[in-house]
């Protein structure tokens, strides 16, 4: 069964749910094949285009209480709850401006972020392919008007001692396979659970944009990673208006668990009936 | 069986090989607790100072023709055959004084990029924890003089057709598992297999140091990948003196996998005893 | 007479104008001691972090419809309609997040321009000295109300044939001090006559923040620095809610001299009483 | 009398200097026509490109011990004895790869500062106007091969008691002015006097790069700013095989002028005949 069917979600459980999540898909235009034209160009060059590309990113959505996360780099994904038309337009033009690349941006709206994300991609997909050479700039979105409610789920995950158990005792490659085993279960696993999306986020840590979540459901997907691979997780867990007081609450929630040695902590005051 | 156990090689192996790696680990002192005293800060602000850094690294590094790799950010990996104690000090200067936050650097060379990481994390490892707050700017190395041999195997992998088979077809998060799934199976063989260090260097590219290694080697591995997750792979691979010298050669064989249809290519020249 | 009582405006004068600037003053914490603790830092690092602090300044501010001009760049002088207290705290904590360097912000509203960034300044000198080393992220402004009417006349001058008589003619420094010539005295100018503050931003370029003023001013402004340093100017006037609607306005007026070769043009559709 | 003809110096006075000053005219391609192609661009967005593209020089030249002046940013003045042709390269293919803009690069080599500036501007004149859509990355130069005697001087003046004076009790506008003044004054006076380029490089701070001039030459250029507009100024004077070497040097003298209150100190060791 291919990743595109595990996305259907049964309506009934569409009415449950109380998250609406706006994802932004950034796609840099027809990248492939600029990296190796006329010749390929130096690695380190794309390397330093990427990541401040994504750092600009990082800054304009970022002070406007988004979330971006690098991916691929030549896509990124977004959530942008509270940006409307304006701010993206704004965006895409100043990319154009000072980088050698244009970006098209692709923006949904759904409860589940995997939803969002498939309508912001398929936006981009049906104007032409990725690398078509005609297809510049491509803007196509839903947008979610602004609301008091709070629209967004995010769980921020990390490895208990990390520094202990493996920067302080393995190489660094060898730490780095650890974690990268750790978040290549989680974000499978919470994709085809519940249609989260998970991103490596540096050092032990990852961030999931979720739909309505409880404790049991992160109870159940720390246990997965931990059976599967042998790599203890633990969450802290914020709901919000925007990514930033979600991820915040998260961050902070996080916090306790550290103190309380807990491995599932909600933002005080945001507790769900599953606990 | 740990990792660090796998990184042991008979002393005849060492014969063998021509290789001679020098690797950097660029570790942030002291960063996970400053990413949240006096309390959590804003993940876009870490994301683009992180970014930024590693931008900043890329550069550096790069126009001395050397590579860095993001790895988990909070530790980043070079390679940089060529680059000198003066380069090394000069680097760690300018860091301290542009950013809020100081790197450690540890400097090793083997014939095995892992056998190298190896040295360079424990030169780090024995000045103390990657959290000690006393522990700052740590500098200890050993360098390898430059010579006129191909010290450096570099090998450039790509995903197969991944724009028609993924970008335009699933939504971004699932091609990205997709590539994601190549990726971590792909580092962990090389790794196990030859103690080759694999990157992901983003959109469906991966970039390996290797030690010597023969065509054969590389068809095991893309043979392997494919068996495990079903990601097709190729390949390029080039030699050099240093890392843009090795890494260019392998992106213009990787050229002629592309025109070819071939799995594996070796830069005109630089075809091994294996093949 | 010092610069001080040159900024009294007789009440009569307020009362007639209908221009209305937002200024916010940028100042870097105790920025010079840092400079030189404990010893001097590499110039080079020092104009990086300039340069880039700028650029940030310059995309958030800029983003939102604002303007920023380097000034002396350890004092930045922006021009802030549209942003409040919200935008002006995520951006302080920002900069402290990524920086090695806080930044103080004094905000101030006038009809003349020069008034403005008086109150803004005023605000930061009331906290203590720009050395104080006690005196850190100083946060106090008024802020003006966003409102439909053109609050702010943006002047963009350049230099008539600027390329041929100067770039492609003199060595470029002796180009440097024939532009430096006429901006030097066109800032006077203006700031003595009108309140209105002008900033060089590149090329042969000068971006003045003006109140009501009509294209009699203008026409002696350029007569003055041409008797003054036989520098030769011309400049398009635009009017508008933001730094940017009005600024672009005056780029397109600009251009309209240019076409036409006349010295003095308004966007169209805000031609003052003064025409 | 123009400023070309006040270059001129007599062969005799080239005997008796010492400094060999390599010199390289950065200039953006065809600049000012994009800025408005298709129609003006944002405002911030440039000045984001232009103060990045510094930033990345300064660090480019800096972290090889070389100095850059922003200039006017379409032109920019670097000091980069000590880089060769490759580096040089790199440093044109770099932009290229990161930039939507590319720039020519003209190297000159002369013991007067504005004669080695001269022969840099005229080698990219001769190949075209800056505003020429067919002239693109010119790259002409001569170069001085790194030797171990004391090709630079270089002076580092700032405003004594400036924040005192100025920053704390004028608004910022008439802060500028003031500095604004004094750096003006100097620029034309080492520029006619001794063909010395003086740059503001932020804050009270201009760096002159000089041919061997004696305390006696720094005496008398601060006198005559004093005496033209009263900007009382100090100067620590350094001489050294790099940029980085004889500024450092500076900077460290210009600590002995704040710390015995004199007008003018030469780096330790470095006191010339005219002492």
């Amino acid at each position: 069964m291919g990743p595109t069917e595990r996305t259907k979600v049964p309506a009934t459980r569409m009415e449950d749910t109380v998250t609406n999540t706006q994802i932004t898909l950034v796609q840099i235009d027809n990248y492939g094949p600029w990296t190796v034209s006329p010749e390929p160009r130096r690695e380190m060059d794309l390397q330093t285009l990427q990541s401040r590309l994504f750092a600009d990113l990082a800054q304009f959505i970022g002070s406007r209480d988004g979330y971006v996360f690098f991916t691929r780099f030549d896509n990124m994904v977004a959530v942008t709850n509270g940006m409307g038309r304006a701010d993206h337009h704004t965006l895409q033009e100043s990319i154009r401006n000072r980088y050698p690349v244009t970006v098209s941006l692709g923006i949904g709206v759904d409860s589940r972020p995997s939803e969002a994300l498939e309508d912001a991609t398929e936006r981009l997909q049906r104007a032409g392919s990725a690398q078509d050479s005609d297809r510049r700039e491509v803007f196509s979105g839903s947008f979610r008007e602004p609301t008091a409610g709070d629209d967004l789920q995010i769980a921020h995950f990390d490895v208990n001692d990390a520094t202990e158990k493996y920067t302080d005792r393995l190489n660094e490659f060898d730490s780095f396979i650890q974690i990268e085993h750790g978040y290549a279960e989680l974000m499978r696993y919470m994709r085809e659970s519940h249609g989260a999306l998970s991103f490596f986020v540096g050092g032990d840590n990852i961030i999931a944009v979720c739909p309505e979540l409880n404790s049991g459901n992160y109870r159940d997907a720390i246990d997965h990673v931990a059976d599967a691979v042998d790599v203890q997780l633990k969450v802290g867990v914020g709901t919000g208006e925007t990514p930033h007081e979600a991820g915040f609450a998260a961050k902070h929630a996080l916090e306790d668990c550290r103190y309380e040695g807990t491995a599932v902590e909600f933002a005080a005051g945001h507790a769900t009936a599953g606990d």
